[in-house]
């Protein structure tokens, strides 16, 4: 296929790089930002532009990797053409095309991505909702090129499945944030919190998380709790440690 | 060593087994809860007790692994004898033995443990600290028949490692759990999730955490944010978005 990217961030640079390499022409990337635009553009060696207007006419596929708040209006500057327009969003209806163009859909591969961590997506769970039957099996069949986990979902649901990767991606990466910088506070090294936090991961593998749970908030550890609390120096940091707790909690009384 | 287990639990299961693996002789288990006892001595072949006074005189370690409330009370119960007593806790000072008993420490692996999920401690992190030099080469010397990674430390920053390992694995697994079960509500599977969450571990290896932040909390998306903010029909899942989201934003603000 012929694709333009709108977008040079995290998740366009990562796509991009996967769909050339799976053999489909890249032919230009917009970016508002003309030093992601040419970064992005020199990698791939392809053209760009930082005007919507100027977008080529001839694409097959116009995929947009953008903020959700500026979506809306890169849509109604794009000139029109021919080809399928779809998003990456997780928390765009399909329906942001509707009354712009014929052919669209969406393709949300459900991964982190940043800029300069190439991935492998052959395991990436991929996406998929088309505005027409011929859209939506033309969506599946580049997805299948990059992962050999393609669905056809609806907006609703993906919607969910956003929000519940917020909590395991996001959250957790700031989780991993806050013990860094306590560390790092008292001179111990980060580095000795890997195979923790490996393991925490690669366990949901074998149970469910419920399952795996364990330290002082589920054993409900009381002494430990405060003792923890007495350490946290930051408000914030001290609010969060007291919220989760009381939530491990009451989830694990409730749940029993 | 000749090894007497106080404490019947998730550690105490794993850290024996591993003992034993290592060619030391887990000589006696005892623990409160006759199932829990009866259930690791089967498993080690060895004997157990429910009674503290009727722990046997003659092991070189007691290793003391049960939670921080009871176990002064278990200190004071426990028969004078010659061996060295030491705990496995993070937050619990070394010197809780130093009235009862001469030789005494801590013997700390930094590891997420479940009685029936079996764990490698060859990288895993052990802490130790001795209540003199002996003592210390003795816990030192164990701790390197199971891992590459043994360290002495002091009471104050064991406590550190220990709220660092809460944030990076337990409120971490709770993450997941909130993120599966939303899932499970709308009959999405856990396991396309996993694929983001071994991404999310595996990204810190190569970059630190805070670099490693994607997602709308840091871009600040209020679009997404608050269309998130409407999808949670629990109260608690909402605030914990609120005030992680809240927390996320604030933290690169401020670093910016």
């Amino acid at each position: 296929m012929k694709i333009v990217f709108i977008g040079a961030g995290n998740l366009a640079t990562q796509l991009s790089l996967a769909l050339q390499s799976a053999g489909h022409k890249i032919s230009q990337i917009y970016s508002r930002t003309e030093t992601s635009a040419r970064e992005l553009s020199d990698t791939l060696k392809t053209e760009y532009t930082t005007q919507i207007e100027q977008v080529r006419p001839d694409a097959d596929l116009y995929l947009f990797s953008v903020k959700d708040t500026v979506l809306p209006e890169l849509i109604r500057h794009m000139p029109r053409n021919n080809g399928i327009w779809a998003h990456t969003a997780g928390s765009m209806p399909m329906n942001i095309f509707k009354t712009a163009t014929e052919k669209y859909g969406v393709f949300y591969p459900l991964q982190t991505f940043s800029k300069h961590l190439d991935v492998t997506f052959s395991h990436i769970p991929i996406y998929i909702e088309g505005s027409d039957r011929n859209v939506t099996a033309d969506l599946v069949a580049l997805g299948k090129d990059l992962s050999d986990n393609v669905q056809v979902i609806s907006s609703e649901q993906r919607k969910f499945l956003h929000l519940a990767a917020v909590f395991a991606c996001n959250f957790t990466n700031y989780m991993y944030t806050i013990a860094a910088d306590l560390l790092e506070e008292h001179d111990l090294s980060f580095t000795d919190l890997l195979p923790l936090i490996d393991e925490t991961a690669a366990k949901i593998h074998k149970m469910p998380p419920v399952e795996a749970q364990t330290g002082p908030a589920i054993r409900y550890d009381r002494n430990v709790i405060e003792k923890h609390l007495d350490l946290l120096n930051h408000e914030n940091t001290r609010e969060i440690y007291e919220l989760l707790s009381k939530n491990i909690h009451k989830y694990y009384h409730k749940n029993k």
